[in-house]
């Protein structure tokens, strides 16, 4: 059995409508219309071309995007200053702080400095304690649209066995929460883990987000799996040219494909689902900061 | 092979030694006595019995003990002004807030108002959110009491096969984070869970934490696991006589003794662990306040 191809750049299109559907009901029925500022700090070229891509993405569906860029040297006192003025301005919903930051800057106390409501990344240490606690949130964007993906799969995942391999502060161990939520039977496997192929084995739904390129072989995926891959690592493609690389995951994707009862590609897996809950998260605020209704399939 | 039983009676007695030789030492080069303040908004028999016991064995560790007992009809307003109070008074170092409140009052809201280095439960929101990404934090007592005998026995419990049976806010998710932490496998099971005999049975640390007597039959048990039984269950004994009770745990003993390496009993075991470790908490929080460093073998 071919197993199901989990089109994520379509998924992504689709959350993107609804995005933007949302965006025009609130400006239409109450003259509203959501903003999220992004700041960058420096010139790391990997940032600048996620924050364009926000930036454009975040206009094209119909949002106000406010886009900082502060020199490399700017002090911390500077950036603070800046995240206060936005976590004050009405007409700022969602701030983002493209990470990572200048080494004289502390990430910790920057992140937390974002009024938590405001913080549509979901790294703010208050928006882990009420994730933490099953409680309303702002949930990070990567595990927020691999769940978006799970329940458009699978309708309910209660009661089914996933395993999360990875327990980072941004993928791992949120993706665990919110299974968590939805009442999956959650494992948290990860370096020190005694038998990975056994742990993978016993899964209906596997989360791989590791970081390490097609880690996972194909003969760990129970038959009929469902096979959520987050990693997104470049190798060498000598195949395809001297120097040249190509984009994989940290699942054989192959291998895996013939067992798998669904699977996400990489790349147009996860990836694309990313910026897309950002401007989820961007709507979230901005209907809880107006006191009306979360806006349906766009939250976890 | 009959299991070790892991007398949690005679281990608290041990932390409350820890604690009392860190109080000690505190006093005497640095003259400052930890103060741990308890607050209890009415007259709940079973709290006023807790408020007496953690107020009795703080002193006896040689720690101020400052007892609030507040009105049933206690404002919120009132309670709030009190933990302002007692925020700002550096001779407290820790704060709790007997639970459960009278229904007019907001627990979230009392809670979180807890300044975080003086929440002692670990129950603030900041403090789930610290532990949920591996940052120095106050821990709840009673997981930071199951983690303690599980260092305590295995030394490293690194790369194990960990089951918590349960998904609450104090106890099921807090012990998978600290298990996480210690590297071990997690799993966190529940009711919707599908065949928990068999998730039980893998498992190398079993830590019961569901609030029914006696659910898990010692056949869940794999040879040699530790189990750890979270629960205090009052049941009827009418063997001993007409009208009388016993307390259980969520683990049938007798039966998870014959075939565990190791079990803690109840009543004996996690129970006297918990205001054990609240004492510990207290003297972190203080090592803390005034940059000393953390007491060794009372944190997580």
């Amino acid at each position: 059995m071919a197993a199901k191809i989990i089109d994520g750049k379509a998924f992504a299109a689709r959350v993107r409508g609804q995005v933007a559907e949302h965006v025009a009901r609130l400006k239409a029925e109450h003259d509203i219309t959501p903003g999220l500022a992004v700041v960058l700090v420096g010139e790391d070229p990997a940032s600048q071309v996620y924050v364009r891509s926000k930036g454009k993405q975040t206009t094209e569906v119909g949002m106000n995007s406010y886009e900082h860029k502060l020199d490399v040297d700017t002090s911390e006192a500077d950036l603070l200053a800046l995240i206060d003025k936005l976590n004050n301005d009405p007409a700022v919903h969602g701030i983002l702080v493209q990470l990572p930051l200048p080494k004289h800057l502390d990430e910790d106390l920057v992140i937390n400095s974002i009024a938590p409501a405001k913080d549509v990344d979901g790294f703010h240490i208050s928006n882990v304690g009420l994730l933490g606690t099953g409680q309303k949130s702002m949930v990070p964007c990567t595990p927020l649209g691999c769940l978006m993906m799970l329940r458009d799969h699978h309708g309910s995942i209660s009661g089914m066995d996933a395993v999360v391999i990875g327990r980072s502060n941004i993928v791992g161990k949120p993706m665990a929460q919110l299974l968590l939520g939805d009442s999956c039977t959650v494992t948290i496997a990860h370096s020190r883990t005694k038998d990975l192929p056994d742990v993978v084995r016993r899964a209906d739904i596997v989360v791989a987000a590791v970081g390490r390129p097609e880690m996972v072989p194909g003969d760990w995926i129970k038959e009929g799996a469902t096979v959520i891959d987050v990693g997104i690592n470049r190798i060498d493609a000598p195949e395809k040219g001297e120097g040249k690389t190509r984009l994989v995951g940290d699942v054989h994707y192959e291998s895996a494909a013939a067992r798998a009862g669904a699977i996400t590609p990489v790349p147009g897996g996860v990836g694309p689902m990313t910026i897309a809950c950002l401007l989820a998260n961007t709507v979230t605020a901005c209907c809880r900061a107006n006191n009306l209704a979360e806006p349906e399939g766009l939250t976890a």
